[in-house]
């Protein structure tokens, strides 16, 4: 049943020592490619990796076999200039090739580097570049045909979105009837877990590759219970190291890769927390690079406070219906916190798949202004019976406009992220105090607000502009005039001559307001 | 300043033979008192400890210095029969002791034991009879004169709580004025951190079994950032933990006893979480009975997930004013969450100490259905200036007696406690499936209510009886006939023929909702 990847291999082969030579950039790829044995099995067998330094950084990278007799080592450069490496590896043959080779700066828009966390609660490129999710899912958009995985990249392209969770293992038919499968054996359920199946890898890096090249993160889902059908999930903890580190040595070197220990997996019923801690540990000892991790809950939250938890991937859609619910999470971790799943826009019998679009856009904007992150994910049948969740294709809901246009609004908030301004108290508005401040009414339909903010980072005569935004009709109208900070209780400040706003007694609307430069 | 111990040592040293003699009960105190040298620094010098052991069970417990000469060591025994004890120390006439005494099965009202978590979210008794806990605040109220103690006692006797916060060490004056201190030396700053003043702590463990004997645990808090006319706050390392380990040995065996480490910990800015893990894990070893532990945050939250912290002490009055809000920590943490600081009943004019009653009452609902338990505060200020959570005294506000109601109500609710019945989704309304439900409207003005269950515990053809509690008018109103279940759809079970209910349209509305028997 599995092709055979030799002919991949060979052309990677040459693709790779080109790109080599070529001088790879920064955050980009050098690969290293090498003839090794094929007899016995490669991929426990041989062990392989090569150290990278340029003097101030060293790296030890494990390689991966590629089948057709091809090891590959691939490196992700965080620097531009002259490094060098020296492999290692139980085989003679493989040990002791050593090279230089030059990374350049880094060429639009390869030019920001991996995502990692900054600020406490928020995310930025390597270069300091803010990093604003506006996520989506599509579990298995990478395990379908060809014409279908293209359609998933044209909607994407198109699409505010700037991460994708997706998962690694296929999830079982009729969900998803996967083309390639990541071990050798037999479908359904005859797999030698310690063989892996290089087409199978190839086609995903490639995938993954191109989201990069659209500026979208990949969130890998390494684990879920959705496959039981392929058995995927009888993997016993050997099994799982050892997958682990072969997706680590081949995906690790894409700047874009977020590694997301798994979807639900308190449904993986075989598995103790000690597991999860386990393979987290795995990941984080295997990644030079340290790729953002997390795990994503079902019913049970794993205690995300773990040192090798980067940020909450959480599943819970009450939580965002209010952002004082919203924002309880922070506290708890002090990392950011993602609402990866809050229910999905859709019109499915099941609750978590008959959002309506507005309510959708509703908890994308009552998780903003708390300071965390939502996701967004549609279950709106399609003629084939294919969703976006699942299989990709097309957007067929109406928030994808309006987070889009939330984006927007958020290319221009503050570049230390969006916090709580006053939090357990005033917990509808968010933004940095003294500058720039969100404030949603959500399901409430105001008619005027009167000028009010919390004292954070106020004095006296302090000038604002202020906005309003239709976050569904998508409209921001400025309000004429400027607001005058003046002290007016212990709590706040109001405007100097009591002003209030109009506001057209509609649901969803929301507030930014701004200070003016002196 | 410090008056003799003497007088005080010699009276107790007799009452503690006399104790012993008469057979200690189950989770009383034996107290064994010592003559030993007076020279040096007795509580830094002498190390005594004794091993108690009935075959079964063995405990080592520290002794201690309690001025005078005397050395005691008191031991909580956790069952009936005979019971050993053997001396350790580096003082040669306080090593060796050994004797035997017959410890009694418990009397009312001390026939339950010390509290212990129950069920991950709940509390227990050590008989397993079900603590629910309905707490209040009083600071410094074991700080003040005898007549205004005596007072506090008589209110908290009359009053419907089974808790209280109190400060171990005191607080600034004005807010406190202490009759006296913990430690030798003069106030107010010119402390000996290495020596106790017997008499301090005299005074507070008979307030300690005062409460004891009326059925309240006394949750102390062992630090705060109040006291730095006093300079409580510059102890250093070893003197935090000398001061933990005198306290664990003189009141640990007090069965009414939980330690709280600190209130709002994170205002003692002297001090790195690391240090808190520290304080937590002296106390933890010192504890031969394993009392309740938490610590009690001010805007940063601990790591409650250490495994030293027995249940979640959360300051966060935004957290109870909707159950959807309450129920977050308890998923974190798993471990009970206590809101022992929702902001106060009172007519401060911080926003902390004006809450109204009402209100007050309304997050001991939103709460106790979530699954949580909300603490009670009083700022309600009195003729002489003192406040309930500051000096104690008499209570004012309008939340006491709705609070004994709602305390009654948890007195016939379900053993294993109350949770959320399908958590995420209808938060308000907690209870155990299939048998008991509590549904809390909230500020809601509900005219009716059509019977419908979450289907988790249910089957068609179940019969059940619902109640209209009045929470605020204290009253419980039965709906005529029964309920029988019916399936509904995926998610719930409505009564068979559809039954409504009328309901007064006033906020603060609950339903009681029982099963009946076959």
């Amino acid at each position: 049943m599995i092709k055979s990847p030799l002919l991949f291999s060979i052309v990677f082969l040459f693709i790779a020592f080109a790109a080599a030579a070529e001088n790879t950039e920064q955050w980009g790829i050098f690969e290293l490619a090498l003839k090794g044995p094929t007899a016995g099995d490669p991929f426990t067998d041989v062990h392989l990796s090569a150290r990278f330094t340029n003097g101030a950084h060293t790296h030890t990278v494990d390689g991966f076999y590629d089948g057709g007799g091809i090891y590959r080592i691939r490196f992700m450069p965080e620097a531009a200039g002259s490094w060098r490496y020296t492999t290692s590896s139980n085989v003679p043959s493989l040990s002791g090739s050593a090279g230089t080779f030059t990374v350049v700066p880094p060429s639009f828009p390869n030019d920001h580097g991996p995502v990692h966390v900054s600020n406490t609660y928020h995310f930025a490129y390597a270069d300091g570049t803010p990093y604003r999710e506006i996520g989506t899912t599509s579990y298995s958009w990478c395990h379908q045909a060809d014409a279908l995985e293209q359609q998933t990249l044209q909607t994407l392209a198109a699409s505010p979105f700037n991460k994708i969770r997706m998962c690694v293992l296929p999830q079982n038919e009729p969900e998803s009837r996967p083309v390639l499968f990541p071990f050798a054996g037999s479908p359904p359920t005859q797999w030698d877990f310690a063989r892996f199946n290089p087409a199978f890898f190839q086609h995903m890096e490639n995938r993954i590759g191109q989201l990069r090249d659209m500026g979208i993160e990949a969130d890998l889902i390494l684990f879920h219970p959705y496959g039981h059908q392929w058995r995927f999930d009888s993997m016993d903890a050997a099994a799982q190291d050892r997958y682990l580190r072969y997706v680590v040595a081949r995906f690790g070197a894409y700047r874009n890769v977020w590694w997301s220990m798994a979807n639900e997996y308190d449904l993986l019923h075989n598995r103790t927390e000690a597991d999860w801690d386990r393979c987290f540990q795995v990941v984080q000892q295997s990644d030079p690079y340290s790729h953002l991790r997390s795990i994503h809950n079902g019913q049970q939250i794993y205690n995300n406070a773990q040192p090798w938890v980067t940020h909450a991937s959480i599943q819970n859609g009450s939580a965002v219906e209010d952002p004082a619910r919203a924002e309880l999470y922070r506290d708890v971790w002090r990392k950011p916190v993602v609402y990866d799943e809050v229910q999905y826009e859709g019109n499915l019998p099941q609750r978590w798949g008959r959002l309506s679009g507005q309510e959708l856009v509703h908890r994308f904007w009552a998780g903003t202004v708390a300071g965390a992150y939502v996701g967004h994910g549609e279950a709106i049948t399609s003629p084939d019976g294919g969703i976006w969740i699942g299989q990709g294709g097309v957007l067929r809901g109406e928030s994808p406009p309006r987070l889009a246009f939330l984006r927007k609004i958020l290319d221009t908030s503050p570049p230390g992220g969006i916090d709580p301004i006053d939090k357990w108290q005033d917990s509808d508005m968010g933004g940095q105090p003294g500058t720039y401040y969100l404030l949603y009414f959500g399901h409430a339909s105001p008619s005027s607000w009167t000028f009010q903010l919390p004292k954070s980072g106020l004095a006296d005569g302090m000038r604002f502009k202020v906005d309003i935004i239709d976050t569904w009709a998508m409209t921001i109208t400025p309000v004429e005039g400027e607001f005058v900070t003046k002290k007016k209780d212990n709590y706040y400040f109001a405007d100097a001559s009591n002003r209030s706003i109009s506001l057209p007694s509609k649901p969803f609307l929301a507030l930014r307001i701004r200070a003016q430069a002196e």
